[in-house]
């Protein structure tokens, strides 16, 4: 699994970050990996998993699976396609893809037959009990009207970070909490860490960086 | 809240349940109901809430929310509109009308503002227990594949409904487990209770008896 | 069916137009419509239909139908249900409750078996060709971008209006167009009739107004 | 734009069709259509994109695209990244993956801003008219109940086939008809195009063959 503490990127569908750019991004983050030791992983397009698979040694995954088995699933994402792609993880029920229950319940599932790492998103701390109730590997707290602001989660919103730590750790003290939205420096990720999350997931505080690299040393220093 | 040991109808879209015949199918739970004092509710079609209101005593419920406030909506369950028209509760996520994680806490949180009783239903241990953490007054699990079958969960799978109860307990003690599935008898009832549940969800063991009234009553027999 | 031209008014899930609120709304119309001959119909919440039909004699319409046939279907909208409370058309495939064009078809087909009056909304001319195709009684165009707001579809963007005209024609001239967005006054009612819509379809203009009874004259005076 | 007659393949989420296993399907087309002149494509899913492109020459698709631009809309798939893998056409609205149609007309005006060749996949002789109307490149109709069946929609429903040209031309003679559903052989595919249509979109009688080669080889001889 994972090893923690982290920094998980999503690169979304940004134009910044698709075919050849999200890979320059990727061997960023891994060469900050490799140097700093700080554990990291890089979620990315179906179209483009394999090709930053090729490239880089931190963990690539998946934005998203669908609940679905091989079969007649036309267009959907099918679990076995991204991992035969490489990808060894993956989000689910992202607040840009929310889930229904039962599905949300489904993709774990096969997340577990294919030994995905997993981190399911929540909106609130409510539905981050609800998903910690299912065991996965990770809860992703991130309050939707944050998601791709200027205010950190972790300054706009600390309650929201330690509550979920504290509620996720009633239900299932194995799962681990990250958090998200708004997070774009290493005063985030420490934050975040003080507050008991074991990480962040950010997405526009990268990919939308004039200096990545830069970016990604400073979120890595939180650490 | 709802009395328990309950029996909970939801009668679907069925033709035999639309209109005059769904009042006369609450009449007979009404008059039942009194006469032997067993809990009981229906959910019914929002737009036949009003008459059945109207008719009967027992709790008249709605079938299904939408997670809206009131405004620019066309065509959704109005919460308020629902209980306008006389509901005091309200199934959540059923199996044959699935949310999003985020939806079900919405709809929850709707449904606490408007003073509703609430059944979130479930497919399996794993959904009972995540809708259990987000705390409302049922949980109701269902095996999709029994559903409208003609064996009972009861019978065919006990198992699920006994571990949802220990599972359900174990996030919050203060959630009730309802359980559905091929529900037809008072027997069924019975050992439904047996298993730790407070009652039974069923549908077209009711709504497609040729008697109704004698089904309703072997129903309570059971209780 | 309905007569032409004339004014279609859907009160969506407004506070101000549910429950007793929306039989006050009709009861206007009804009073409007009588008094001036402007043939009128008001499409209402589920909840809600039997309650106006019992108050009016204007065409009381659903907002929105589900593609299904009695059975088990809980809590969506049974076109029977929605019949037998006395609805005589409905709106399909509002902008706030689209639909996959499949379903489109099927809501269509089940409108005509139960005779409902049909309106397929659609967004732009390209769309409003594809729903004339369908051969539904009504196609209403409206500029999601313009629903809600303060400026008149015919007056913001009039060729929207004209060029679904045309472009529903070349498709099948049996098919009639009505526009609407930000419609909400005589003026622009007479505008759309001008511009060869045969009428409107409106919602917040009369049922936000302090004075409905006003706008609703006013409205009527445009035909 | 896809020459004509043509037959395409769309592999969807098979296990026989995914990662190594789609570039070895592809290579067969692509082998036997260098052989026999015939024209042919390949959809395939996002994730093997890539790697098909690199290694055939016939045009490599995508199974579906969302509606969407670069930005934030984590998991879905965006055209542009589908494109910049080098699929130059994509399927819409497939059976097994239904639109919204106002998305149908969004998906559309995002291909053609891409330039990729377009189908929309449709249920009925009502449904394609509604397509054709919005002019892709190609309509394909399948009746979803003989998916995947043994009875090629040529033989079980030919006048839908028939009926779907005529309908389609008289809404636009630019577009042009595929059909599908049970397609296996070189008859199928000759009857198709004695009905009028331009060609067949076809699954699983490629991709579940045991001897893939001689069943291109055969398709290939109808036309």
């Amino acid at each position: 699994m994972l090893k923690t503490p982290t920094i998980v990127l999503n690169v979304k569908t940004y134009a910044e970050a698709t075919a050849e750019k999200v890979i320059d991004i990727a061997k960023i983050m891994d060469k900050i990996s490799e140097e700093t030791g700080v554990s990291m992983a890089i979620c990315v397009q179906a179209t483009d998993i394999y090709r930053c698979v090729e490239e880089v040694s931190i963990p690539v995954w998946a934005e998203h699976i669908d609940p679905v088995k091989p079969g007649s699933h036309t267009g959907w994402t099918l679990p076995e396609a991204v991992k035969e792609a490489g990808a060894t993880g993956t989000l689910i029920n992202h607040s840009e893809h929310r889930l229904k229950l039962a599905d949300i319940d489904a993709c774990l599932s096969r997340a577990r037959e294919l030994s995905f790492d997993q981190i399911i998103c929540t909106n609130n701390v409510a539905t981050s009990k609800a998903a910690a109730a299912l065991k996965p590997d990770f809860v992703a707290v991130e309050p939707p009207e944050l998601i791709g602001g200027d205010i950190s989660v972790t300054t706009a919103d600390p309650d929201i970070v330690s509550n979920s730590v504290k509620a996720v750790q009633n239900i299932d003290s194995s799962v681990k909490v990250l958090c998200g939205a708004g997070v774009k420096n290493g005063k985030d990720v420490a934050k975040a860490i003080e507050l008991g999350a074991e990480g962040v997931l950010l997405a526009s505080g990268v990919v939308k960086a004039a200096d990545k690299e830069k970016v990604v040393r400073d979120l890595a220093s939180g650490i």
